[in-house]
């Protein structure tokens, strides 16, 4: 919010009473507010737009000629969890600002389940730092799963509460159905804190549909970003819920939306854009927030619809709308200059009124600050982790049992709960390379209790080896999928090793493997040297077999106990949407 | 905000573990979230609707047939005085209630020119019993016009920032463009403090352009009600601003407005309706907002747009949309039953989920609450006034003098700043019913110095006797219009007999009055019997040769000391753009 200072010199700058810091000539400007497309000129002072006005005619320190591009708002990115970048803060910066992303709505819930409302004060240090604005979606779930899972802290309503009235704290983040519908208090208190400070209410109804949507959205959850098909975007648009068209790396709904958008007729107020979790290098590659627009332009999507989707809507959705969001006197001057307007690629990329980027690249990287020693050292495993660790015990000495196993999408996080028949030898259930069914396992790391979680997994192929990462969503224990226990302990090992990370193992050797000390989820690195070294892992993986996008990505999700229809903690299989811990053996 | 108690009680009713209070069946639903008009049934709990959707099967202790009825939301006033009705909140509800408006978004700035914080709490004392619900835009401007009028009372920056934290309060008043355009530091903390607690600045951008707009538009603030022109709307869509479509009693802006709407195609999310002022017998002959919303949609308005405008689009704008202006799962349950959608005519209107008016009756009449002793005598005369109080000195014994004269414009607010040559007698210059130019006068009435400001006035068309008024925007002093001094003077002991209120006086004599005892702005009467007494003293003032279609409301506006060209006050006559006082002599 601005200040009595910050009003008073965008006024004085407006009246010409002091100079202007910035004037960007010969633009055509993506007026979002009004519709319209049309040339002038924008001033800027301290931050923010002084004057959009044609006839205006002010000093400024400096002047940038737009040579006739557009002038588009800043990208909005509704909700994202950058953990799943690998990438700090910082690093993150070099690839999504280029894109034209200079707001990210960002539920930090992975570095909160780690550490707690410490780790998030901890992620914020460097915020003033950043060539974007990183706002805050308070983590509701933290631990996800409660009862199901251990995690590294706890977020119970009475933190965030406190952490809701941080200035960077704009909603609770993404509140599970389940807490509603089964009306856990402790919840419901989260929800009233967060309506009483004015703030919004994230909402995550994978698959909801008909009366138990209508009692989710009762309880004053305003969004959804979990809508995989036009039903699901109808039926929520009909509960008065607000609709994130999420464009991520295994999640991508853009397509099937928005083609839904024009099919219906729909009013695009209500909707808006947002990655929830993509990949460093797929950001790099194929655009972030920028991509989301321009490919529903290309499925025919009116321009100015699909770039409010990504700026206005997502500001006034967050009550922001004074803020960020257009550019529009007193907003804060976040600006691209683009060629065209119907394929986002930002020539410059201004943030607050400073040129942050240009053609593609950050103008300054923004250096990774000193992040404290306890959170590199978040990896503890209680008791040593040996091929034993990982034995799967059958109820019969020999022959066969059935089990559950979690059935993998591609391209989606949801699975399928299927059953499958297990040779048993020596009373012990192995993986069977063959109809690619793997164990999985998820090690608890936070020196708490050294539970292992045992299940088995069909949709990784790996035919040798094992990999292992120390992010398991939401509870981060480390997650581990492989063909023989011996490559699987060693696999966990080394991520222990390292303070948290990634690697993959084969015949007891490590191929390959990548520190992420911040928490276990993030590295210290900049970001090409990170995606590299993932590009490489991912490939090792493919090396053993594998043939996933995004293999470390997918490992990371595969064992979600909030996610249909099966989920694995360090305490066992769990069935999603009865919220209970399950045996592996069909009973 | 809705108690963790409301919330937890809207799921249990959603979840069938409670029984609904409300079904209404067989409703069209206009749900002006999707923007789709289908057929459901409507579950209501607590206040709350709890359910919408088609398939739900819920329990009821009791149900409405809706007869196939479209369901609309309740409408919301954007912004509107409605000391200007001169009815007290409770009387008021007869009015408007049965009209189908469920939420009023007032700026009590009259009772806090009289009577401050502790004038505002006292209107607020029947808050809760009304069928209605009163939100409040809170005053910047007490005093209006600071220096250049006396007031009862004054709101500074602290005072503003203690009321914007009620609960009640959603917005900083109509803030008048010279409070910026001078870089007045008062009102710049009183909108820096509004944005601080997320709250909206509401604006008030008479006839302001271009770079003035710019500038205005820059210092946060988010909307404007007063255009009157199509270029005007344009131009504040550009800057980022809001435009609320305001039809009142005089200020009359649908036809105009929507008609650009029309012809620009432009989106109607920016745009929603209100009525500023609006007399009491008008509202209930000619409708409230539902005449904004039917007309609009007469001229060709798309149903949807207008009831969004009328709705959910305020909702938003005041970021209340989790509470209120959609017929949606949580919200507060206030819903009009109709015929037809095109033309609002409520058979039954819903406030927050109790039947409160049918058929154009409200079920109860809200009694008039017990206001305290000292609201209702806050009229006290300095000085006696007498004749003489009312003499205006030229600058020469006799012949001519060339005077300043507020020329009225017919059904505006606004004036035209025109010079007129006077004749002289004795010394003094006199009304000239023949030219229609009349004496006009304001007489302190806080009894803090008993000033008396004299101006002349082209429009009221008076041939004989005077009128006043204890309504004069926005100090309330009274305002005085007449042939002659002796029937001024007569009328203005007369209104401060009433202890404010409003008379005719002919030759001496008293030809009508009544008392608005309410801090000389509102009678403690029921409607019926305040807008018979109106229309009778509107009918005494034509019979003395006014033509005016509301010549006390006329009155009340004439002088308003921020309004172009010319306003009088207690000080003396006011050229509005210079904010300065001015002789009456053209010198």
């Amino acid at each position: 919010m601005r200040t009595y200072e910050e009003i008073r010199n965008t006024i004085k700058a407006g009246l010409g009473i002091h100079k202007c810091d910035l004037k960007i000539e010969n633009v055509k400007l993506v007026n979002v507010f009004s519709g319209e497309v049309y040339e002038t000129n924008i001033y800027i002072k301290n931050k923010r737009i002084v004057s959009i006005e044609p006839q205006a005619d002010l000093e400024a320190e400096e002047i940038i000629d737009g040579h006739g591009q557009y002038a588009v708002p800043g990208l909005i990115d509704a909700h994202m969890h950058f953990e799943s970048t690998m990438l700090s803060p910082e690093a993150l910066a070099s690839v999504v600002v280029p894109q034209g992303t200079t707001t990210l709505c960002a539920d930090l819930m992975e570095i909160a389940n780690v550490a707690g409302e410490k780790g998030l004060k901890a992620m914020l240090e460097s915020i003033d730092r950043l060539p974007y604005r990183m706002l805050i979606e308070v983590s509701s779930r933290v631990p996800t799963a409660p009862g199901l899972e251990t995690t590294g802290a706890v977020l119970g309503a009475n933190e965030v509460a406190e952490i809701m009235d941080w200035p960077e704290s704009v909603s609770l983040g993404e509140l599970d159905p389940s807490k509603i519908l089964f009306v856990k208090d402790e919840y419901i208190h989260k929800v009233a804190d967060t309506l009483a400070r004015r703030k919004i209410v994230n909402g995550h109804a994978i698959g909801r549909l008909g009366q138990e949507l209508n009692v989710y959205a009762s309880s004053g959850i305003s969004d959804d970003h979990e809508c995989v098909n036009v039903r699901e975007m109808l039926e929520r648009l009909k509960v008065g819920m607000k609709v994130f068209i999420r464009e991520g790396s295994s999640e991508r709904n853009v397509d099937e939306l928005v083609k839904g958008i024009l099919d219906h007729h729909l009013r695009t107020d209500n909707i808006m854009f947002c990655t929830d979790d993509k990949h460093a290098r797929e950001i790099q590659t194929e655009g972030h927030i920028n991509y989301n627009v321009s490919r529903a332009i290309e499925l025919g999507l009116d321009p100015m619809d699909a770039i409010q989707m990504a700026t206005v809507n997502a500001a006034k959705h967050f009550r922001l709308e004074d803020e960020i969001g257009s550019i529009t006197p007193g907003r804060l001057a976040d600006i691209l200059l683009v060629d065209d307007w119907r394929n986002l690629k930002p020539n410059v990329v201004i943030f607050e009124g400073e040129v942050v980027a240009e053609n593609g690249k950050l103008r300054e990287e923004c250096p990774v600050g000193n992040y404290p020693e306890w959170i590199k050292h978040t990896v503890t495993l209680k008791h040593e982790i040996t091929p034993e660790s990982f034995q799967a015990a059958a109820s019969c000495e020999a022959g066969e049992v059935e089990i559950h196993v979690i059935d993998m999408i591609p391209r989606q996080i949801i699975n399928t709960h299927s059953t499958e028949k297990m040779k048993v030898e020596q009373g012990r259930i192995t993986s069977d390379t063959e109809r690619d069914i793997l164990k999985l396992a998820v090690v608890e790391r936070y020196g708490k209790n050294g539970n292992v979680g045992i299940g088995f997994v069909r949709g990784f192929r790996l035919k040798q080896g094992a990999m292992a990462y120390s992010m398991s969503h939401d509870h981060h224990n480390i997650v581990v999928v492989g063909t023989n226990d011996a490559d699987m302990s060693a696999a966990v090992n080394e991520v222990a090793r390292l303070n948290g990370g990634l690697c993959v193992v084969c015949g007891g050797r490590v191929l390959g493997s990548m520190e992420l000390p911040i928490g276990g989820l993030m590295s210290e690195k900049p970001a090409e040297e990170v995606m590299s070294q993932l590009d490489e892992l991912n490939e090792k993986a493919r090396s053993l077999g594998c043939e996933m996008d995004a293999p470390f990505m997918s490992l990371s999700f595969v064992s979600l106990p909030t996610v249909p229809d099966l989920g694995l903690t360090d305490k066992g299989l769990v069935d999603v949407l009865a919220h209970k811990l399950i045996d592996l053996e069909v009973r």
